[in-house]
């Protein structure tokens, strides 16, 4: 088996020893005589697993004894109804930055729930090359931001402080840096590009928050407070992408060591590559703007054109290195250094970019 | 590795086999240098898995042309709410059959979304011993019923006919025996009993029931036309699941001969186990009426009570026989003899049983 780099910008890569710890006791977990995919949620070993991957959220940000994580499913495109549907006040506001296609959906479902919402900031006009000021208002229900924009490659350097509970759509940088949680009431993401396999989303709620909806109208299996009395419970979890999170938050914590080491680490990587971007004399042209840049996904150009492009993502994918085409809105070349890429997976990418420059230039 | 007989209500046992396979390339999928479970939903390799466990649902069910079958996350319980949400027109009515825990909790959410439904039938008053006689109204918006009812151990022979679109929670007998489609309307299970792991929602959908959710008030994720539209991609779907879903299709349909020799496999089964219930001399007694008994999950009661029957589960799982302990409603014994359980590990179970009577008689 020659293992193939893996750009792809979710699901994504997973790194060979945590595939390979699943793939030891798959059929057969802790001698225990069963596989841990069918194996029943109500049984003491997957409650484990499931408390191992709660604490280990816990303890990887910081979140005290007054939120919960909840493990539930749907993915961001089932919290961006979800989140006006709890956090509403009947007679309240919501705010949301407008970074590109994410938080355009959250817009769009706040819309068609008739919320009462404003976008107080946005980047649009611009092709959502940057991350704008952003500023919500005190007395706001609740204010929504995408922490990093997987299509455009732009990312919050640091979270706004605000004194309305901070909403943050983290599916693309979950697990990838500390982060200051003063202001955040609800912490969200898909866990299937730093944390795991597809089919799982983290929730991590401050518990004053749960009271919100109203009972009379959201459905109970959409209530985030019926998962939170229930343990993530309610209905049976995916219980397979739990047990692969918890290996990933390990790997995390313990290979890692911590979201400041893995921040240090993907600024490293990160920088490798929009080095290569900066010094390719205008071959390679980033979309994000400096100050805006993204330590996960880097959206970029070539300057000759499409059909260059496509002849770069086609020679990479015979090099090995895969998931490098960029998203049809915005068309190019992406590259996501997720938490799995290692440095030396990007300097093979950046070796075989100078290359194929030079030889189409 | 000795490996445990698990009658575990869900999720539950996998073949050995479909479970070596999945191991075998957990690491490297077909030669491609990485794991099904890291690899993006946007590429060809995953969409041939998609199609795959599409066409093979299509086939097994008689599906035709007509229908779209959605591979969707949330399991039966967001179905309780997506249903009303999608299927209900401005004016009309729901019915429900109410034969237990599933279709209570389907009917409470019916209430909460504040629609228009009656409970036509229901076998509440003999504490859901049996399925009760079920005749919708030609001009309902739809009719519901629970096709099997894990807990109490009941199950329809036959689905019944209607003019109206029958919508089936076929959660926990999914792909467990032919059923006589032409009243369906929607047919759903969360594939985590008989189709593989927990995670994915398997719904089959009539493409003229499509459009009657209502755009201006339905979220976007929430409407089964998205999905339909977007071939269950208009977010990542759990791909890992619908990969071992595509490998259990796999083996119902190649190993097993399909539906119908699933159904004698499993009546079989269940015959052995009745059987030995019956011939018990009162030690063991059956939940559901003869008449309803489940091919699923057959629920029973020691006659000499709590006492004997936690003595039971104990000697049962040091003989490594696991999952039978009873749901906490009805307490006592529950044998789940999914779609992987063997007429041998009945027979396992059945040699245990006369011997715990004979000794504890």
């Amino acid at each position: 088996m020659s293992r193939v780099i893996n750009f792809s910008a979710g699901p994504s890569t997973i790194p060979l020893s945590v595939l390979e710890h699943a793939k030891a006791e798959f059929t057969d977990y802790k001698g225990h005589g069963y596989s841990i995919i069918e194996i029943s949620h109500r049984t003491k070993i997957f409650e484990e697993v499931l408390h191992s991957a709660m604490a280990r959220v816990k303890r990887l940000y910081g979140f005290g004894e007054n939120f919960k994580i909840l493990f539930l499913q749907g993915g961001g495109s089932l919290q961006f109804a979800q989140v006006p549907m709890n956090l509403m006040t009947k007679t309240g506001y919501a705010e949301y930055a407008n970074t590109g296609n994410w938080t355009n959906k959250a817009i769009k479902e706040a819309e068609i729930l008739g919320i009462n919402h404003r976008v107080i900031a946005s980047s649009k006009e611009s092709k959502f090359d940057h991350i704008p000021e952003v500023k919500f208002s005190d007395d706001a229900d609740y204010g929504y931001i995408c922490s990093n924009n997987t299509i455009y490659g732009t990312q919050y350097k640091t979270l706004p402080k605000c004194k309305c509970p901070l909403v943050v759509d983290s599916s693309s940088d979950l697990f990838s840096r500390p982060v200051d949680i003063s202001s955040v009431g609800l912490f969200y993401g898909g866990i299937q590009k730093n944390g795991g396999p597809a089919g799982v989303t983290m929730v991590a709620i401050r518990e004053d928050l749960l009271d919100r909806a109203d009972d009379t109208s959201t459905p109970m299996i959409l209530r985030y407070k019926t998962q939170a009395n229930a343990d993530s419970m309610y209905n049976t979890p995916n219980t397979f992408g739990i047990y692969m999170l918890d290996l990933m938050l390990e790997w995390i914590e313990n290979e890692i060591g911590g979201l400041a080491k893995m921040a240090e680490r993907n600024e490293q990587k990160t920088a490798i590559l929009y080095e290569a971007i900066d010094a390719s004399g205008g071959f390679y042209t980033g979309h994000a703007r400096a100050d805006s840049r993204s330590l996960m996904n880097i959206s970029f150009n070539i300057a000759s054109g499409a059909e260059v492009e496509a002849k770069f993502i086609d020679e990479a994918s015979k090099a090995g290195m895969i998931g490098l085409k960029g998203h049809r809105v915005l068309g190019g070349i992406r590259a996501s250094l997720y938490n799995a890429i290692t440095a030396q997976n990007v300097k093979t990418l950046v070796e075989f970019m100078n290359e194929f420059a030079r030889k189409n230039g």
